[in-house]
């Protein structure tokens, strides 16, 4: 596997690399990133995955800093999964002038569902996605549905501003108790890593009643956050939505998903299941 | 000389390309307009030339409607300037929503100078050249130094943004008696056409001011507008900048542009001006 680490170096080996793929992960890597890197070596000759943490992307008093850096652990995963270059940046080269001046800025969405409490945050992941589609020039990238509206906003932007890369989704890595993997899972104690599964059996309910033809959508929402209330999570938000659009939902919609966004401690976690009803 | 209409019949002809270089217009092409090809003929083994006239960076007010639509023309100077393919999608091609969502949103600079008098513009002029290297994926794209402060913002996204494309600024093609050539000249009248060429000389006034050692930006601004608005114009600025950043200059500074903005009746015209010293 190849290690590069400058924009230049990224591009000269681009040009050999035919049909590639691109996973963009924050590293720390898990089953989850492994299951993105599997699909993508299904759709392109080559796969190259890129680990950054995005400064950007994290608000103030959110974990940029103490967000896990595990690179040798990261190396040794992808070099055993066949990956075939690893793209790891740092900061000065992807933000040489420190602050990032020109930003892809999405629609009202970004102010919504998580974007209601990390204000800025799509806005930095639409930048640098932007940046790395620039750079590596990928024909196709995959995404996780774990971050199913960062996933919105990806293939929303490529569509809206013509960005030529397919973008793959890729069902949700679960632990054996339907705990959706995350990196922000290692911040968990272990009490609150066994409440944590509480968050998905939510979702699976709110599912049920829908299919079952329920369309109190406000009713279902609060069921589900009083539930969580109750065993100590702190509730961002649980809502259902369209689909397709992140849209608020009409009554008897038929392609929904629910969305959630709690927290144990200080540990932020979010899950989703989408609907066809 | 292709006509392409489509995104997909762009990329399909695109492949078959070579080095490309595009040459980004809103039709009605001018002299100046050939010396973007002339220059992208240097650059590229194939040119493609684009023609669109994109609403979202035309405010309230301005002359969207009433822009000169003179394709048959534009066609046969493409034609006999050597033009390999002519894009030219009509307004649901490139915004198949009517609005544009993801937007990309330049920093502060888009709120001075033009900006200070045609909000969103520079929104509308990064987006739409995203949406067309996106679309086209040159190698090479010329743009003229008649719209300084565009190549400006131009020029810095795709630094920022690092979208692989080499930015051409080409020198601005000039009328005998020094008007800068421009689209908008046309709405002149013959008296207003026979005043305009005065802009330049203001500019190059101050030019020379610079060039003896003057430091008084504020003091030769405020002469260029006084003589302009003697003369019957309305000044929208008259402004001393440091030529590569844009940024306000310091006394003593040695590479400086000028530039205006003023109106001879309806029409507003545009010229610069730049000084190594």
């Amino acid at each position: 596997m190849d290690i590069i680490r400058t924009i230049s170096d990224l591009r000269a080996w681009r040009k050999t690399a035919g049909r590639l793929a691109l996973v963009p992960t924050m590293g720390n890597l898990h089953e989850g990133h492994l299951a993105l890197v599997h699909e993508a070596k299904k759709r392109a000759e080559r796969v190259v995955v890129s680990i950054f943490v995005n400064r950007i992307q994290f608000g103030q008093g959110e974990d940029f800093d103490s967000y896990p850096r595990t690179f040798e652990a990261d190396r040794a995963r992808l070099e055993q999964a066949g990956v075939d270059a690893l793209f790891l940046p740092d900061e000065r080269e992807l933000y040489p002038r420190i602050r990032q001046d020109y930003n892809v800025e999405p629609p009202h969405i970004q102010n919504e569902l998580c974007g209601a409490f990390r204000p800025g945050h799509f806005r930095g992941v639409a930048t640098v996605v932007s940046k790395l589609f620039n750079i590596v020039q990928p024909d196709v990238a995959c995404f996780g549905k774990k971050d199913f509206q960062q996933l919105h906003v990806i293939k929303s932007m490529v569509e809206d501003l013509n960005i030529p890369v397919e973008i793959v989704p890729v069902d949700t890595g679960r632990a054996d108790d339907g705990l959706a993997l995350s990196s922000r899972n290692g911040y968990l104690s272990a009490a609150e890593r066994a409440e944590a599964p509480r968050l998905q059996r939510e979702l699976a309910r709110i599912r049920d009643s829908l299919i079952d033809g329920d369309n109190d959508y406000a009713g279902l929402e609060q069921a589900a956050r009083a539930t969580l209330e109750q065993h100590g999570w702190q509730v961002d938000y649980v809502e259902i939505r369209q689909a397709d659009t992140l849209e608020l939902a009409h009554a008897g919609e038929k392609r929904l998903v629910v969305l959630a966004a709690a927290r144990q401690g200080k540990t932020r976690l979010i899950d989703n299941i989408e609907i066809h009803r």
